[in-house]
């Protein structure tokens, strides 16, 4: 069974002030849930339509003790707390995890104002595939426990470090070089990338805040090979992907 | 004014069959309209919100004689007939263009049961930045002119040539290279890729059909570089973008 004040609870989720409040979000389906208790995340409460020896998704002892909580429900139930237009067989609630120190080392992405849910999830995902050590987002940047981000991430949010900063004052206190990706910068296949930096992207229809430019050492670019009439940029996030990709060829 | 049949018209054109049986899809909003005009696609009808002069978006002058034509409706009417959830001042119906023959050089992608428009339109748009001389699709990949990935391209849709075709028969018939991104190939960063080939990217969850590997040169990677409990696999249109770029940087 599942009381009123928990079906308020997680529906209340959606908004991001209710996650800050509370401390919690929601992630759906056995494979991102299993994911998340691997990566050690803190489980809050387990909604689920099927018993787990019957849906084989997660094994019990992967539930380290939990599995007592687990709360079965109808599907009709846990698609009135789901985000999704479909609800999956499960359903979490996971504690947001404690603030991490940014390291001054490796591979760091920052995102400047990306406001489109998909394109920070495929952002995280990307990140966990090319081993990046810590996502920085601006303030103005959606919320990585948006639960259209979590589900996203395919289950790579439980694996990226992410934090949300004043890129400013962040900038101004590393010794890591900072990249910026923009229009007019160098085309990224005559520079030799570095294994250690931070790479900038801005938002597609403003770019970086001026306030960064000053900060920025190295302008560069994905050339485009369609002269004429072309595209007038790329999504974000494929961008992002050819961008890590061009950082690790050089150490790999 | 808009009549009942023209309402009839337009939004039968979100199935597919409907699109097949009269030769029309549509788009939406100005940047896409103008894009679509411009590439020299010819335009069945046009119903906008706004005049052209109000709305500044697309000169008169830009649509060589059909303004004469153009419908002026109220917002709640487009509304109506637009496949968006908030739609645009501006929805149009054009002609889908006359099939044109593969060519047999320059950089060809086929796509192998691409299913997700929202990924089918990120892909044309990278198609159209990297120069793509031709978008192969196999019979069960999403349709193009469905109207989210018409959507989605951001008017690159005007500016690439797509077949659909049976891709066994085309591979068989062609004398380019064709490789196929897999997650057990050789490693991108250490294999000289070929400025004219075919690169064959299979859908996320069942890669490519098992008829056409024995027609396949060559097995490709894009490395991971968090071994241990990671990403089971990238987003296919940000692995297209990665690879695309890969095949260019050679020859730039």
């Amino acid at each position: 069974m599942i009381s009123k004040s928990q079906i308020k609870l997680i529906t209340s989720l959606q908004q991001n002030k209710n996650r800050n409040k509370t401390g919690l979000f929601v992630a759906e389906g056995p494979k991102i849930i299993k994911d998340l208790l691997k990566a050690g995340l803190q489980l809050h409460s387990l909604f689920s339509s099927t018993s787990f020896n019957a849906s084989g998704d997660i094994r019990s002892d992967e539930l380290s003790g939990f599995s007592d909580n687990m709360i079965l429900v109808s599907q009709i139930k846990l698609q009135k707390i789901s985000a999704l237009k479909t609800a999956n067989t499960m359903l979490a609630v996971f504690h947001i995890p404690k603030k991490k120190e940014i390291s001054q080392n490796g591979l760091q992405l920052a995102l400047d104002g990306v406001r489109d849910p998909g394109n920070l999830g495929t952002i995280i995902r990307l990140c966990d595939w090319f081993g990046v050590t810590h996502l920085i987002c601006s303030q103005d940047t959606v919320d990585c426990y948006n639960s259209k981000v979590v589900q996203a991430t395919m289950g790579s949010i439980a694996r990226v470090t992410i934090s949300y900063v004043d890129l400013e004052a962040h900038f101004q206190h590393t010794d890591l070089p900072i990249y910026v990706a923009v229009m007019d910068g160098e085309s990224i296949y005559e520079e030799t990338l570095p294994e250690e930096a931070i790479l900038v992207m801005g938002n597609e229809a403003n770019g970086i805040s001026p306030n960064l430019t000053s900060l920025i050492q190295k302008k560069i670019t994905i050339p485009n090979f369609r002269k004429k009439d072309t595209a007038e940029s790329l999504n974000v996030a494929t961008a992002v992907g050819i961008l890590l990709s061009e950082f690790r060829r050089n150490g790999s």
